[in-house]
């Protein structure tokens, strides 16, 4: 049975680092046990604006459209547009998805954030009872890979721009893991556009070795969902509240290390 | 003179919370001590992805094009289209900037990113020496106005989303205050969708009471660059590591009760 990997990529450019790192993932999956498909977001035109022709035909309410709503019926109707169906073939299909993409403003491109709330169609991607470690891709892995403007030491605790940590976490917790995906570490390379041809290569060879055993890593540790008080709105059991050393919760290599910045 | 102020608004029906939220503001700032501009991104249909079309003529290198650069370059010779050259104008004059949004994802819905992406040119919002607390936009105030479809618990230091703080520090620290905006206290109206219609309008009420004294709130502390180490590559300076209880840094009224989720 074939391995299949999902690459979601977003550069404007065909020369570029990003271009280069979906490529040598590209490469690497191209090996007979896998099968690799990819959304090149900018070539396609990707529709980033989630609106009501994201619904063929009809919709419910359009005095008062709401986007989750609405598609989540137009979903069970077989009404969703072409395009957003399209992804849906793909991510289903797909045990691995590697976001590739240069960080903008401390997060996904517009185009990409259109991907996110366009194709993780409530009903699709989540519902009220299949959310975090109940969630759907529960046996599904993703990963951000992505390029930095700025230095890895302004991302660090003391850095500047804050513990790069905190600036993933709504977009490894609250996407990625929010959907069940098991979270790879995230693949960071920092401020290639600065860095000399020669760290550029190494840094891309990396990336090779590690796409290599890229499926047998083990993901990041977020708190399961049971560990939380349904009925008193999802907020963390008493009894759990001193276990971080038991169950611990980190998205970097070295635990306990994350702290709000500058605090 | 005039105050002015621009509401970069970002919801599909007039029939919504968000649009309701929006027209509160409208209204207090259409007194005659106030100019106000609307931004209605789905209206305008705003172009979100950030294309090689955002400059008008060539590129410098199409076959690696870089957005950042390009469209600074573009800025200096005239040549950025003219919706983006539009909002610039609105965005210049402006004191206040109300972003009014639903949360999507955690984070902006992919149009208003895009605006964030477009708008916010190298050159014009920010460059290497200025920002932060020496970013161009440090004598304008600027407000992230939201819905959220969780409940609060669920954001709250034990909840199962991890402290609102965090899920908003990219947005707050890594594009407001990156730009030099003096950011306000955010403006957080939780689940109205899942609220009764009296406590819908009292929410916006407390939003119309808010928005009267707006302008004289003072703004949320960061950690001013001049903390900040730039030889060594913008980290804290030595000196500096524990001095937060002297210099507090936190994003809500309650300070050093912000950590990182769940641990």
């Amino acid at each position: 049975m074939k391995k299949t990997v999902l690459i979601v990529y977003a550069h404007q450019s065909a020369g570029s680092f990003n271009a280069a790192a979906k490529n040598v993932a590209l490469d690497v999956f191209s090996a007979p046990e896998y099968e690799v498909e990819v959304s090149d977001l900018y070539a396609m035109n990707f529709k980033a604006t989630a609106t009501a022709e994201d619904i063929i035909g009809d919709v419910k309410d359009s005095e008062h459209f709401r986007y989750a709503e609405e598609t989540e019926l137009a979903l069970q109707a077989g009404k969703l547009s072409a395009d957003i169906t399209k992804e849906h073939g793909k991510l289903s299909q797909a045990e691995l998805v590697i976001f590739q993409f240069p960080m903008y403003w401390f997060s996904f491109p517009a185009i990409m954030k259109g991907w996110i709330d366009r194709v993780l169609t409530k009903g699709y991607a989540f519902s009220e009872k299949k959310r975090y470690s109940q969630g759907v891709f529960k046996d599904k892995k993703a990963i951000l890979s992505f390029t930095t403007g700025s230095q890895e030491l302004m991302f660090g605790s003391n850095g500047i721009n804050g513990d790069m940590n905190v600036t993933l976490w709504p977009m490894q917790n609250g996407i990625l893991n929010y959907c069940g995906f098991q979270v790879l570490a995230p693949q960071i390379f920092w401020a290639p556009s600065r860095a000399p041809a020669e760290l550029r290569t190494s840094m891309l060879e990396k990336w090779r070795v590690r796409l290599q055993g890229l499926l047998s890593e083990a993901p990041l540790s977020f708190t399961p969902l049971d560990c939380f008080d349904e009925e008193k709105g999802y907020v963390l059991k008493p009894e759990l509240h001193n276990c971080q050393h038991s169950a611990p919760h980190f998205l970097s290599p070295d635990p306990g290390t994350v702290s709000f910045p500058h605090m």
